[in-house]
């Protein structure tokens, strides 16, 4: 039987915070009905005490998204969680996301505290929230950096004081992925009230491994991932949706789902680039432009006699055109003939093999050889090369 | 005692086989320079087979890399062979990378045979290659997907023929961080002859994985990592050499260590960048333009009491440019007041929080906000706000 991974979408509040991201009302409420649409579990909308537009934002959402939970971020104020209530009261499912940092070095130096006030203000901020929202997510911020002990502590006692979700983030992006399976897996064996509450994995990518410690958290019983489309986030982002989605349906052993309708995920990425400003790299993983393409000889010819070779994810399955077969002067005859063939051309093996040497001298000359450069190619071998070549047009 | 991890760059061969990543033998070598003093350890510098074009890049790299192993790669033929031998015959260190799929998918569907004859054809392959070149690597490809057993008994066939480096690529980018380290560790556990050979990590990002499965594989016990700069490559690409290197920098327990002079690793990435033409994106851990850009207001006020609240790697020592505060409407007073303060305002604490509300609602209608937009903001308060504000310029 296979466990529902909660999607916690972040887009438009660790995304949206970054510079050149920020998106006014409207554009935050058509992301948010795309997400709706794309099968995420949760939106976190915004910061509604960070600014008056931030407040109007969450406060639309929570309007007009009705089957997703739509979340607003505050710190462990009194006065960040009422506006925070404020804006989501309309919501059919709201969720009020308070935390603070728990690592000793954000007790000392960002609060100038010790554990023992910062665990009170926990408390008292959690039982605030739970009497003005329906859903209280609790983060434990740098909880990367947290001694377990203390940790574990902070989390008994928020799961008492009413949060049912404990965010786990591995703030600074520190954490190898076994190191956050251990902390996950510490508090699931550690924290006796644990089972009234769904863990969370929040990773920042730091130093490239928010994905990969994600699924290791869930495969030490965390029940929601935070994520971003596109990865986008704070410095060097937050996990990639898109990723570990794919991830949990490529790898069926781990006996985990998601809700995410896949074939949208790549339309969704491209909508997020645009209106948020941020280009995707080509070889961006799952919605990058080169990611089903193949272009070395060894990998085309493998791959056109059997897709799997080279391919472990079919395009149609997160709504990326077809595989591509480009052309350049690492390609080899297989390509050759396959893209010859689709404009038409039907040349033998011998032709092929005629044709080839010519190809790469000119493939060397450009970066990209595009079917106008093949097909004056193949015209002027059709011209000089009869009769071996008997190829005709179809 | 740390152990060295080499690195092996792959740029110019699996990332320039990538459409629009080509690059002439002149801009080759260009790359190669400056891989050379970044400190890589191996350059992978083409596929002599492939075209006449990288066969002379091969060859004029051989020529000019002195202090650098250069590779070329090919196929498990004997002509393929003897043309990668031919382009590095100058080279002060030479190396041949020769292989052959060893999964069932690819024996099968690719090369219509059999384990027992691809077994035979990679060993005749390596020793035909070591006859020719002073270094045979070894690449069993689609090794992620590679049962074993099978795997071990090649690994050991081919050591015993002469290979000294045992490449074992997770070529489709499936396996999961610890599978790939369970695969390694299966090698040194069972392959009698495994000290006479370095195992390579090669690993493909079509998950989002590379990198972490790149790191567990150094965990079990492989010595050479390969990758690219920026992680370009077919599809998703491949293992980011900038995240490899700062992971084993950065995790100290890990006893391990690479030859490269990571300051250098910002500018070697912005050439790869514009050379090859493949944008890297904002959010790139270690070399995106945000990878140190601190946007948030909790973020920001932690960052500014101490840096490491919010940062793990210090920005000078991949040479960016130091940590940025940027201001958007999701920015706190401390960074605002940060940022008048290097404007040449001495605001007080109070004055600040008369500034802020003013500023958030500029902010919320603008992308970001700059300089010549809060020194208006400034100036306007001054005008408007004293006696209250007794900010004056130094």
């Amino acid at each position: 039987m296979k466990e529902k991974i909660f999607i916690f979408d972040t887009t438009l509040r660790d995304g949206e915070q970054v510079p050149g991201c920020k998106l006014n009302a409207k554009e935050k409420l058509d992301v948010a009905i795309k997400l709706e649409a794309l099968g995420v579990d949760i939106i976190e909308a915004g910061f509604p005490a960070s600014s008056p537009g931030d407040f109007e934002s969450v406060k639309l959402l929570s309007q007009h998204i009705k089957s997703t939970t739509i979340c607003a971020l505050s710190r462990a104020h009194e006065d960040d969680i009422l506006q925070a209530s404020n804006a989501i009261k309309n919501a059919v499912k709201g969720r009020i996301h308070t935390g603070i940092g728990t690592s000793n070095i954000h007790i000392k130096h960002k609060f100038n505290s010790n554990q023992k006030d910062i665990l009170e203000r926990a408390i008292k901020m959690v039982a605030f929230a739970r009497n003005l929202a329906p859903e209280v997510e609790f983060y434990a911020e740098d909880a990367g950096r947290t001694d377990n002990d203390f940790l574990a502590r902070v989390v008994e006692s928020v799961i008492k004081a009413g949060a049912t979700i404990i965010n786990i983030p591995d703030t600074t992006g520190y954490c190898l992925p076994t190191e956050y399976f251990d902390k996950i897996k510490y508090l699931k064996n550690h924290v006796p009230n644990i089972n009234k509450a769904i863990l969370s994995c929040h990773c920042h990518n730091d130093l490239g491994l928010a994905v990969a410690n994600s699924i290791y958290g869930a495969m030490a019983g965390a029940r929601q991932i935070e994520c971003t489309i596109n990865g986008i986030g704070e410095r060097a982002g937050n996990t990639s949706l898109e990723e570990v989605v794919m991830i949990l349906k490529q790898h069926d052993d781990l006996n985990l789902y998601t809700s995410i309708n896949t074939p949208l995920l790549t339309q969704m990425s491209r909508y997020v680039e645009d209106t948020m400003r941020m280009p995707v790299q080509a070889n961006k993983a799952i919605v990058g432009a080169n990611a089903f393409s193949h272009s070395s000889g060894i990998h085309q010819d493998g791959f056109l006699k059997k897709n799997e070779t080279y391919e472990i994810i079919k395009p149609e399955e997160v709504g990326a055109d077809g595989s591509k077969i480009l052309l350049t002067a690492r390609s080899g005859r297989s390509a050759l003939a396959f893209r010859l063939h689709k404009l038409g051309f039907n040349f033998t093996r011998d032709d092929i093999d005629l044709i080839y040497p010519k190809f790469l001298i000119f493939a060397d000359s450009v970066k990209e050889v595009f079917d106008h450069h093949l097909n004056d190619l193949a015209t002027t071998c059709l011209n000089t090369m009869l009769p071996v070549c008997e190829a005709k047009t179809n």
